[in-house]
């Protein structure tokens, strides 16, 4: 089988030319002086994209390994956590916190719907003593995206911990993690930002390092361990690892973070995500089908999902448009596995006409298995939208 | 500016993935074992890619190069000429003849119109003692395609030398240069084959050999040689070169070929153009615009040429295009520049959605500028297209 | 500070064309069946290069993941495990031991010298009831080699399992897992195999993940966990990843591994490992300084460790080495940091004549800070060895 | 057969990581507006490279191609040229002009000395009339370097135009084509810049313009064409190109002058080849063989070459080392193929130890035929010269 043409996927999405140069430069030592500060200079312009003045670490694995190295940090047996579920992956989440010991009070709402402000607000009345709160800033198997501004500030004022999963939030949605007094978030480079998918980008303050210091059952002398990096790493002035970092994928994450900041900086890379979202969000709605998300308030930047028509099998409709149209798009994950597509928009994928193959391919996928769908009436609306948005961008330059 | 996501164009058009990696491996010696090995492989394999037993040449420059090398190669004061003028290049090819001294006669058919055999046979019969026939194969600049199969039989069975101008033809339409005796055929890589712009790929008859060595005025010690490269490397057993090849297009024009090869051969190659020729113009119809073409018969498979509509400007209306939606298309050509668009389908443009991006583009466009077009009716029009096709394909299958 | 023009360090070591190149390649999802038959592949390659039947396991993380992965899986508190150490890693791995509650009986030879079987064989007899041995087969820190064949044998013979840390050795001296009886054996690719530094490559006998299943503290439901692989992707017919791969960390080490494979095989390449240390080892003796190793008959393939001259400080020669003639080599690791340097012939730093330019680099630079070197005594001994070794193969073949 | 490890040779050079990687960037449009940016920005940055404020012309197609364009442009029949000839190419020179009907004055020295300007003086006082004067720069096949400072300044004065062929200077040795009143300048990319080998770099001064507009037997409307790239590409506003240029290789060019002027500019770049030549010949030297140019007044900065001694065969001996050693050196060069051997130092192969490899390789090879050399003096030389020049430059620094 050939390599696809397009990969509109949830994630790994197709990296930018600049990215696959950057993995595919000469592999270096890691104490070489070179890649010493390559790899500083990574660190600080992660915590540019993060809006953050807290140490960031970069650690090897993707992010699952980063929010796995998190929980297991700030986690002790009989931590008062409050968890809040809109997703597949806050749920897995809520499961580590129990494994880990913690007293989990769970807020769950419907996955399709996104968290509401005013929720988190009573429960951390209601339950006192609340030290910790997480939630997945964008959850990327439903396509729906939280308002952690607003959360971040109600943990912070009850003077709990604020834990944000923003791994496809980063780049492609606001992220303010000093603003929104988010103490760890972490991010992954293989989404919105089209970088490798080989990194936990991860951002800790001074009180979640505290937390992690004073908690016995952190991880310690181990690759989950992010004490190790503060203590070795950090500490120890930025000259000595851990453990050996992936040179090649440090250096594709460089220039994935390089690159957004190099082409207009984190605010356009955020309008071109939220343009692609809308426009291919105008598209299906046009062809006939209905979206995830109840509400457009809350449907995500990074992907778009969509409820799979009746009489539709997923796998075999994915397989069918891969196959027969050279595209890669994704279907749920996890228990929605079999209810929804999604159409991603990261990264190179949010740009230009990118949206239009998303939604032409889906569209025309789907008719051919038999749904009844407005193939000219999606891809028309697509063009719409894009070509409206872009007016207004030049009215306004 | 930012790069383009799409280049959509009459070439050079966008190489795949494993021609860019090909481009961008070492840099070594071209009297390196290894290099010259590839060399001669790449000989190998373009000659099978052009159906021939004949020498083929690399020499390093773009098609033009090879075209005037072959041109004066094969003129002499007083050569009676035969020149089918199609298109843009054929005329400029009779300028050059004359320039070399050939008594020229020059059969004109409109521009958007192919030649027709039969006035080839009645031409042959009336001006007796013609020792040349040239034509361009696929005339890139107006997207028409002429019988090159015919026209050869015919020249042979007359006589006369075959000469084809088969640039944008080979990978994307049947060049069948034994079957057809072209005695002299040369082909660029940079459109259909998707490699780099910077060679001449060229096969040479004996006869045509022959009709290099009894010219004096042939060039001969010269960059435009094509002598140099029998002699000196032909001759020679293949160990030695009359100037220094550029290894890096060398390495880039022979992955180009072998992709070709190793995905599905030369049919296949074909059959992706025709396909993504066909959903193009059929796309372009139901937006209401009018291809260049009078008849689909010869239409080419490399680009689709559309006509301007009334009240459109074709420089303005591809600058919008690419800076809007990130699109590059590409207009006329020399005495065409304002009369036409042509959306490219060669190489990976040929492949997967692509025409559904060109068509979209350039509709969407179009009617920002204030265009009576169809935009929705002409992406559904390039998706069931592609669709039927492939469906037949798998029934086929 | 520019990058550096040789890497002949410990590792990461410099990456082959072909590695970059595969680095380089476009990013596809990781489900899309392209990728999917890649991964197995991957698999396939590996166990042909660890010459095992047995399953192997692609994790995404440095060698050290491995290892942890596998020393939480394998022990359970009260595991009575024998830990054979020559080298600073394995001194680590009885930390691990330690700490996962096993009971550690640990063999402690100096670190410049080789593990003797006839001790392993003699422990086996005295301590009743070992489970669980374990060995670096390769001490990269030091640059001495065990005989890991003869222990493993001897392992199970006594039905202990095996276990070794090959992440130096594998592609640079002969590992032979299923003749030897290594139950779990952990290779880096960023060593001999020289791919990217981001994977751990693990080979896991039948026995090895029957003592995971019935370890009830085995990591399930985490990134450490080969469990999860063993129950998501093996069991589940591998078609389902437990988190996602790094796409372009596995075209790389694909990439390297196909690239022994198809240069010689795995004999070829530890041929050119196991002469690439011979020559250097010549040429550091003859410029009068002494290797680290007691003895050539257990001196690594990988690194050519050498003691620290009198008067001179590691670090501050190595930064000398490496500005003033672009050449980065290695020192010692852990304990024995300040004690020695290492010449690193990994890859494609084993070939041609790289251990000519460590050398002179490494002497040249040794006399500029007040050394007692004889450098062209030690560059022409280089040079010798390297002659003599193809003037053999010449004749042999 | 494997590719080699290390290209030292007269060109191709080993390119750099950065070169490469410009190679294997997207192919884009040639008239897309991030191309045409490209095209004028690598004129400007070449324009810096030649110290001049004179038109550049990019053509495409190795060296040869713009030597033969200018001598073309600029010679009508009954030019009064003055040719000096220290060399093999400057010979073939004399050969063009003399094809297009100049009255050549030749003034040839033995090919392993230097054009002494103090000759060139006299011939132009005793030649009236002399209207154009043409010196090889740098001649590669030999290694000889002329003094084109002073000769330029002698042309001048003598109201002769003056035209050097730089190929092998530009970026190695000194090249100020203005405060030097070089009228036309070729330079290549793939020699001292390690970039790509398929283009020619030309400078042209506006009185080189007016003699080749003057000149009716100029080529025009050609390939060979300098006028059409001044009358469509230079008056045009820089906006058309008379043919496709080769979008790679003007990718890879810009790189490799950028790289320059990135790394200490051109003056660094000079230093370091002048030092990898002097390293060179002193290891040349200590080895016991005899350096081919009777001064090193006069030994180029890009090449050493070197006698051939009794009794060994020049292509035997290079294929010996490139099979045993996978170091591909140079030979001689037209008639002087079987005399000499070549070193080269060009790009990357003129930084850090690379000298060492090809001294190295070139004298334990000849040892390994049965020459007299003494390989340890021979490497020991080059690491003194380089320690040596390496602590100047810091204690100056």
């Amino acid at each position: 089988m050939e390599p696809p043409d397009f990969t509109l996927t949830a994630g790994p999405t197709a990296a930018s030319s600049r990215v696959l140069q950057a993995l595919g430069s000469p592999v270096i030592f890691d104490y070489d002086p070179v890649f010493l500060e390559r790899f500083r200079d990574t660190e600080r312009k992660l915590a540019e994209l993060m809006r953050t003045k807290n140490d960031v670490v970069l650690m090897q694995g993707e992010a699952v390994l980063g929010l796995e190295a998190a929980a297991r940090a700030l986690i002790r047996p009989g931590t008062r956590a409050l968890n809040l579920v809109s997703g597949v992956y806050a749920a897995w989440f809520g499961d580590w916190l129990r494994d880990y010991g913690a007293e989990v009070i769970e807020h769950v709402v419907s996955y399709d719907e996104a968290i509401d402000p005013a929720d988190v607000a009573r429960l951390l009345d209601e339950h006192e003593g609340i030290e910790f709160v997480s939630i997945v800033h964008s959850e990327t198997p439903s396509g729906i995206e939280n308002p952690l501004g607003e959360i971040g500030r109600l943990a912070q004022s009850h003077g709990a911990l604020m834990f944000a999963d923003v791994v496809s939030a980063l780049g492609g949605t606001d992220v303010r993690v000093d603003d929104w007094h988010v103490d760890l978030a972490v991010a992954g480079p293989q989404k919105c930002l089209a970088g490798p998918p080989g990194m936990s980008l991860i951002s800790v303050s001074e009180r979640a390092w505290q937390v992690m210091e004073d908690n016995p059952s952190a991880p310690r002398g181990s690759f989950l361990s992010l004490l190790d990096w503060k203590h070795k790493w950090i500490d120890g002035g930025r000259v000595a690892f851990p453990y050996t970092p992936s040179v090649s994928d440090v250096n594709g994450v460089n220039a994935a973070i390089s690159e957004v900041l190099d082409t207009g900086g984190v605010d356009a890379s955020i309008a071109r995500h939220a343009l692609a979202a809308r426009a291919t969000r105008a598209g299906v709605r046009a062809m006939g089908l209905e979206l995830w998300p109840k509400s457009d308030d809350y449907a995500a930047n990074c992907v778009t999902a969509v409820r799979c028509p009746e009489g539709i099998d997923v796998a075999s409709t994915l397989g069918h448009i891969r196959e027969r149209y050279g595209v890669m798009l994704s279907g749920g994950y996890g228990e929605l596995k079999e209810k929804l597509f999604r159409l991603g928009h990261m990264g190179p994928a949010a740009r230009s006409l990118n949206p239009l193959v998303a939604v032409g391919a889906f569209g025309r996928g789907l008719a051919d298995l038999g749904a009844d769908v407005n193939v000219g009436a999606g891809t028309e609306a697509v063009l719409a939208v894009l070509s409206e948005a872009r007016a207004a961008e030049a009215t306004a330059a």
